[in-house]
């Protein structure tokens, strides 16, 4: 069958993109891969504001792609920390290749990076298109470091 | 250093999206990969006017995704084609990676999926974070292939 023949109505890539081809949600899910969860941290680091965290966060739970879960603190109210889903760890290798590909072809040359760095072997892990018997990395193993400029 | 002492300013996610987080910017990208480069072509399989073709193709040159050639069929006037670029060719684990996540997450059960094959092993492909030590499927070498729902 060729490719020109499949039917676009049914592409997985724009269905995909309808529900997080949206700026934040993809960052959003860069920083719950890294362990920030709360939602005080989400934003501050985020810089946004509350009420639009908020809704992206609650539009994300809907998706099935966060889990809130309600934390307390000694004397303080309850709050909420968000928790990536297995549908979420699916998408690590697309934001890990928008993370590498922004190093690569935009980044300003005096700016550090990121590099992501498994633990075990302590080689750089990269999103690639490999054959389905590759062993994918733990992302539980791997460690995101800041490198020089 | 702190994932959350990384100034966002920075993040390549966010600077990605700002080039490929519109909708037909990495659809545009699939077709290339599968060698539909023709604008009519374009045109026809994506189902879209030509003016917003146009200036989709013409934004995504700019940014050095495409490459625009000519060429000339016997007796009709000249016409464009457009190839992927090595820096869009970085990209291809994002589309395979997103292709992947809406055909296990987002489809319908009834509808056919497009499977992705190494020629060579006869093995499926998938995006996958791997050490970069690991060989990847040469694009040249696989075929997208329909498979029955």
């Amino acid at each position: 069958m060729e490719w020109t023949s499949v039917d676009l109505a049914d592409c997985p890539v724009i269905r995909a993109l309808d529900v997080v081809g949206q700026r934040w949600t993809l960052v959003v899910l860069r920083e719950v891969y890294n362990d920030v969860g709360r939602f005080e941290d989400l934003q501050r680091h985020l810089g946004i504001s509350p009420s639009v965290l908020s809704r992206r966060l609650a539009e994300m739970v809907d998706a099935g792609l966060l889990e809130r879960e309600e934390y307390r603190e000694e004397g303080r109210r309850p709050r909420h920390a968000y928790r990536a889903t297995a549908k979420a760890w699916d998408l690590y290798p697309v934001v890990v290749g928008l993370m590498q590909w922004g190093d690569r072809h935009l980044r300003d040359g005096d700016r550090p990076a990121v590099a992501l760095v498994d633990r075990r072997t302590g080689r750089r892990v990269v999103a690639a298109v490999v054959t389905d018997d590759v062993p994918a990395c733990d992302p539980a193993e791997i460690d995101a470091v800041v490198t020089a400029a």
